[in-house]
């Protein structure tokens, strides 16, 4: 039936994960690292330890191609689910109260960032003499920031409690709103040639009012009722109910265009309520361990190496990244104008991977044939390389730093889970890369 | 890109299976009825709220056959994740020292329910005038047995450590072996016209030299080198490390021809000696409760009950199913020998299912064209209703009984491990059905 084979693949990705984590554990550094490597070594485009369908898969889908599709697509799920649970995880170890200490920050720092790359991408295109509709479409794909990885690398120094992550929180649940904004103008010009006030204003307040209402509401219903939880007959109801919740959150905010991730983040805000009296983040802690690291070495996989051997591509793919990483610096640091100039850095950086969601931007422009293959690549490239910066850079930033926690953690006991959190111990000196 | 949807059904699937679990544990019945029920409900057989390929999906496949495979092989790749966690968990439960205990007589139970049953179903296809080949396929159809759906109704009730439930558990690994000689000893015959015996000898010695490995080595290797999982620095090393045993040995199971589940179960069993040192059960519990309730949901989800309104047919395939159950009743309760009466009928009640195996059995007959389409079909009754007949009917049997627990156990601590695992009080009075 194929399932053994996708069984043995995923077994070897798991395994893979371990081993490499083990070992940057040891150099002290974060175990992503290794994994976003090994996926890149061991995936279709490397050694071919995965990804390969075998003769079962391919009987089942009569083509070669169509198995292949359907194996990636199995991997893709198994790889949301990392994703979805890390951010619930991330959630769990945040305070709403955190999250709005920083507000009026988080806000400036989403909107820097995504107004400067946006102009720096489109602009670049447009002196280049590329058609309007295109540079629009680059200059989408490179506001939006996939927080994943950023998330990551701080829970795995231990530093998810401090002002920094707190804002590049905070702002990733913004910038995703408002890359999907963008998204919605661009691709109403692309389909129609206008934009569509009314529909935008639609897709904007529905995003809007669903991370308030999950985090409001949601925040204010676990405090109120997850007493109650504990009078379910259901073993472990309050962790059950909490990965329902998750599940939930993270389908329907894929339904109204928002990321999954938001949604279990949200999810796990709400329960952060919870979290002491139910040791919410003990009993997820097992499925990260098992989920999370699956995440970033199929999304190593995933990255198709051979787009760099391009020699005609990879200057311009260069100053692209550049002005990615650029725009999220500049951009999100002015926006978090006040704090020390290394905070700001930290916040720009932990802001510039673009992960999967420039390519979805990019891929939507391809199919409405505002983008042309050589500039789909270009976006793939600027993808793959600042997802593959941040966590070899994160900790040198943090390196000899004792960064301040976020005010309101005073308030919970939100210091002890860092007890919890996979971690490299916070005082460790981090060796020279 | 498809993923989203799925997260939706996931969530669904998770959410049901919950729901559902909720309410039959007020009721006092085991959850996986209910489980089990709501998938068949809640499938695409019934109200289709799961398992339908959306938009994107079929896009990505272009056409809907192809959407629906894929849709079903990631729902296959998550069930079968849920058996294997499933099969893990129980063989954290179980001593080898146990099993060996009752190994004479669970060879018994094993020989027996397999003996009888082949007999049975190739019997009656032969004295109904069917072709050789095709009556030997449906008597090997009628051979293995699916222990996931028994063990979880042990665990449900409390029972893994009754002396009944180590025989189950004993055999089903013989059964295992002995039910893929006799498939490659058929299908020789359907694709060669004769036996090959070397072949068959090699398949069996694999099997054998494979769970004796990974049984007897697996556990001494676990006894002596556990202590230094400590010594690693990947942070719950221990569980990690289980777990990847857990994954490779079912993949390696499944590419020797065995059942994955098999390889998890033996697993579990090698990790069960450093259970209490490492709390493996409460790390793997959050685990179990995501996937094991989803396997089942899924498993309903695709029942076909359609099958059951042909009239011509359903009057032969309940003739099967009740030699394939009386064959296993009969056979196994044989085997068991000189334990009481009820003993005898619950064990062989527990190896009554045949879950999937009995149709992959089908399915390769039917590939070889062995097993014509009606005969298939009656395959597919017998194996959903051993399959769901088993829950109802084993906590009818354990009713008002002091099950005796398994000697060894108290030599462990298995014990205490009943409170962690899933369960209806041991002493719950179970109200009539």
């Amino acid at each position: 039936m194929g399932v053994g084979e996708i069984i043995a693949d995923l077994f070897i990705i798991f395994a893979v994960a371990k081993l490499v984590g083990e070992v940057f554990q040891r150099w002290r550094q974060p175990p992503v690292i290794g994994e976003l490597l090994a996926g890149v070594v061991i995936g279709p485009y490397g050694l071919g330890w995965i990804g390969q369908p075998g003769e079962a898969l391919v009987q089942l889908f009569h083509e070669p191609a169509l198995a292949q599709e359907s194996l990636q697509l199995v991997y893709h799920v198994v790889a949301e689910l990392g994703a979805i649970f890390l951010l619930f995880f991330v959630g769990l170890e945040t305070r709403l109260s955190e999250l709005l200490h920083v507000g009026p920050r988080a806000v400036g720092v989403a909107v820097g960032g995504v107004v400067l790359p946006f102009l720096l991408g489109a602009g670049l295109m447009l002196a280049l003499g590329h058609p309007t509709l295109e540079a629009a479409f680059v200059g989408t794909a490179l506001v939006a920031t996939s927080v994943g990885i950023t998330a990551r690398v701080l829970s795995d120094l231990g530093y998810l409690h401090t002002v920094e992550a707190r804002l590049i929180l905070g702002a990733a649940v913004l910038d995703d709103i408002l890359g999907m904004v963008a998204l919605a103008i661009v691709s109403g010009v692309g389909t129609t040639g206008q934009v569509a006030p009314w529909q935008v204003a639609t897709t904007a307040g529905l995003a809007i009012a669903f991370t308030l209402f999950a985090a409001l509401v949601g925040t204010r219903a676990v405090r109120r009722f997850s007493i109650h939880l504990e009078r379910l007959h259901l073993e472990n109801a309050p962790f059950v109910v909490a990965v329902m919740v998750c599940l939930g959150l993270a389908a329907l905010a894929d339904m109204i265009g928002l990321a999954a991730i938001i949604g279990a983040f949200l999810a796990g805000l709400a329960f952060a309520e919870a979290r002491e009296q139910y040791a919410l983040e003990r009993e997820a802690l097992p499925v990260y361990q098992l989920l999370v690291p699956m995440f970033f070495v199929i999304t190593g996989a995933s990255v198709d190496w051979r787009v760099f051997l391009d020699g005609s591509l990879i200057g311009l793919a260069l100053i692209v990244t550049a002005l990615a990483v650029l725009g999220k610096v500049v951009g999100c640091g002015l926006g978090a104008w006040g704090l020390a100039p290394r905070s700001m850095a930290i916040v720009g950086i932990g802001m510039a991977p673009r992960g999967e969601v420039g390519l979805i931007v990019a891929s939507l422009g391809q199919s409405l044939g505002a983008i042309p293959p050589a500039v789909f690549s270009l976006v793939v490239v600027m993808s793959v390389l600042t997802t593959l910066l941040v966590p070899p850079l994160l900790p040198l930033l943090f390196r000899g730093y004792q960064a301040p926690v976020a005010p309101a953690a005073g308030m919970g006991a939100t210091r002890d889970a860092a007890s919890v959190a996979p971690a490299v111990p916070q005082d460790a000196h981090l060796p020279d890369l």
